[in-house]
């Protein structure tokens, strides 16, 4: 069976066509700037293969339904057509909060929608465009099983004490205000990865995952279960970020009102826009940071500093609350390619268990599963690559087969 | 030489009058309602001995000047005088904010007050009420040479990479936007207190200090310098409090902005006096606590098990940041008193090299320094009584001795 996978932006929408028999991604595709005058598709047939081609589009797309419309025809038919709609056994979209209702990946039917809609207070930048995205697909794929796959759900078996805040608890009922945590996917995607590598169950798995990209979170995993996570109630919270602060004195708003002047809505784009890497560098791509490193920027040395240490941080926390742990996971861009960043996050994790090796952590290779470990390093550590897209495809088809 | 030491508050004022031969507290007291329709001191004279007096005044002080004129004669005369006005050899006051111009201790002048004033801004409860204590002592001994110690002084060493915010650097260079760190005379004096014990000089001597009071701060030290602490650039930062949150998502303020129409200064009182314990059970003293959860009080067990596990993540954390610790020390009023807390707090440690012994834990004696981990701990536990005020008196007798 072939899944789809849809992952929506408010203007935006990325797509992967996954054979589940083979774990092959038949295409791929981003459509950007959906609702502007000029709208662009990158497509991609059988990416990654001698047969791969790139399809580049150009028109106007009103919505989600005409650009999903568009992509649907490129993956369909046109030059380079990697499958028939009738094959297309499934949809997985990713939606980014399902609240407290959802733990686990979802059929959609219409009062799932409506639960959707209720969290959109939420994550109003996130779950609005994901419910575009499934009008889309329920419009031109009618007969198709449609399923949410939801970016909170791993996150759904933390603790009370964990997840709560320790603000009054009327807030929590009143208005769900909580610990959720997001990239659950991948939290649970290489969680998983890692019980396989060590020929575990799941069951008896328990690691620290470190998900450093564009967004950067972690997750302790213990047995299986996620029991803490560094993003809480927004992707704001937590670990430093490409432009958002992670967290931070909560009397910086009431400081920054009183001394500069700026409203709640100021201090709250100051943190998710002005921050960060960029906000002590000017810079937020890793890469970037590093070439001005080598060029002797000391803010830029410093900017790196300061969120390898935030990791230091939290692997620290989140081994003190596992009691026991298997290894230390990173992925995602940053985690998976960035060995500087591995190492200094490592440095002095030595009196707590986990000792990587350097030359290990130098010497891997993009893409591949790597122990960057010492043998007698008692928490083993991991880069394994994330792969959300085939998680909300795996999701998706053991739900729709009863697996 | 005796040295009297004085905490202001904004309407209160704690004393000691120490001998620093002895260490021998010779009166301690506290004065509070200041400038209001009646006051009231509370003063005893030779406390803790067999020659103890308790004096109970009432009657309005008009401010500080007054209120200590009036300690002042409690002190040297009247129906238990500990000493004459002349063995007073120095004073030595808390000021809670030296911001990044104070280290050490140091003794006042005009431009040091000056210095304080400027950073009435990021201590605005706080420093105003020191300085009044400065004020009134200055005018009514003026031959005696002041002293001010510092709240964040011990917290100077910290790295930048560890007490700047992941924010727009300019915000540190025109405001001191920084992790400043509070109850650093207690850090300080409880981890030289536990080099004394492992009879290790204090700049090999590396632990975590736990402060567990009315308010609550972690401390990491490295070879006797701190490198981290767990308050920000207030006092609201880190650890669930009695009524404060600690860290939150710093989403919070403008979620209640915009569902519950608070302002910023609404939500900012919000996490400062209806939060922490409070918030969760409605209970902010931990013994009220312990007595509502053996009363079956879920909420109450909740707020217990929130407070400590908070604990255990920055033990975690500052272990990870360390990289080799000899012990870890609880303090102040819960830190020392409580063993549910404690054990609590470090009952998943094990796996990273604490572990806690529960008879040592449950056996402690009030008052006294108690190692409460197993002997094949690693990392040992500690509990060590706090005495910020001997602290002040000795950085103060040190000083004005050139020791």
């Amino acid at each position: 069976m072939n899944v789809l996978v849809l992952n929506c932006g408010s203007s935006s929408l990325k797509y992967q066509l996954i054979d589940m028999d083979t774990h092959a991604v038949l295409c791929s595709g981003i459509t950007e700037r959906i609702g502007e005058a000029m709208g662009k598709i990158t497509h991609k047939a059988f990416p990654g293969t001698p047969g791969q081609k790139v399809l580049n589009v150009e028109e106007p797309f009103a919505d989600h339904t005409a650009a999903l419309g568009r992509c649907a025809g490129l993956i369909t038919g046109g030059e380079a057509p990697v499958a028939k709609a009738s094959e297309i056994g499934a949809i997985g979209h990713r939606v980014v909060h399902g609240g407290e209702a959802f733990k686990q990946p979802t059929v959609i039917d219409p009062a799932v929608v409506e639960t959707i809609k209720k969290f959109c207070k939420l994550a109003p930048l996130h779950n609005p465009a994901g419910l575009m995205g499934i009008e889309a697909a329920t419009k031109l794929f009618p007969g198709v099983t449609q399923v949410a796959v939801f970016d909170t759900a791993f996150h759904g078996s933390i603790p009370d004490y964990a997840y709560l805040f320790p603000i009054p608890f009327e807030l929590y009922e009143e208005l769900g205000i909580r610990r959720y945590g997001f990239h659950g996917t991948s939290h649970g995607y290489v969680a998983k990865k890692l019980s396989q590598v060590l020929g575990k169950p799941f069951e008896q798995t328990s690691c620290v995952t470190v998900h450093l990209g564009n967004g950067c979170s972690m997750a302790a995993v213990k047995n299986g279960q996620c029991v803490d996570t560094s993003m809480g109630l927004t992707p704001l919270m937590g670990l430093m970020m490409g432009t958002r602060s992670g967290d931070v004195d909560p009397s910086l708003h009431p400081f920054l009102a009183e001394n500069k002047g700026l409203t709640i809505q100021q201090v709250d784009s100051l943190l998710n826009k002005q921050s960060g890497l960029k906000g002590i560098c000017g810079l937020n791509d890793m890469r970037d940071i590093h070439a001005a490193r080598e060029n002797g920027d000391k803010k830029a040395e410093l900017a790196l500093k300061m969120f390898c240490y935030r990791v230091t941080h939290y692997i620290g926390a989140y081994l003190a609350a596992l009691d026991g742990c298997d290894a230390v996971v990173f992925t995602a861009g940053i985690g998976e390619n960035d060995p500087d960043v591995r190492q200094h996050a490592c440095e002095t994790l030595g009196g707590i268990g986990v000792k990587i090796d350097k030359e290990r952590n130098y010497g891997f290779k993009r893409g591949q599963i790597t122990k960057i470990s010492t043998d007698d390093s008692p928490v083993a550590v991991y880069i394994i690559p994330t792969n959300e897209e085939l998680e909300i495809a795996t999701q998706t088809y053991s739900l729709v087969n009863g697996k």
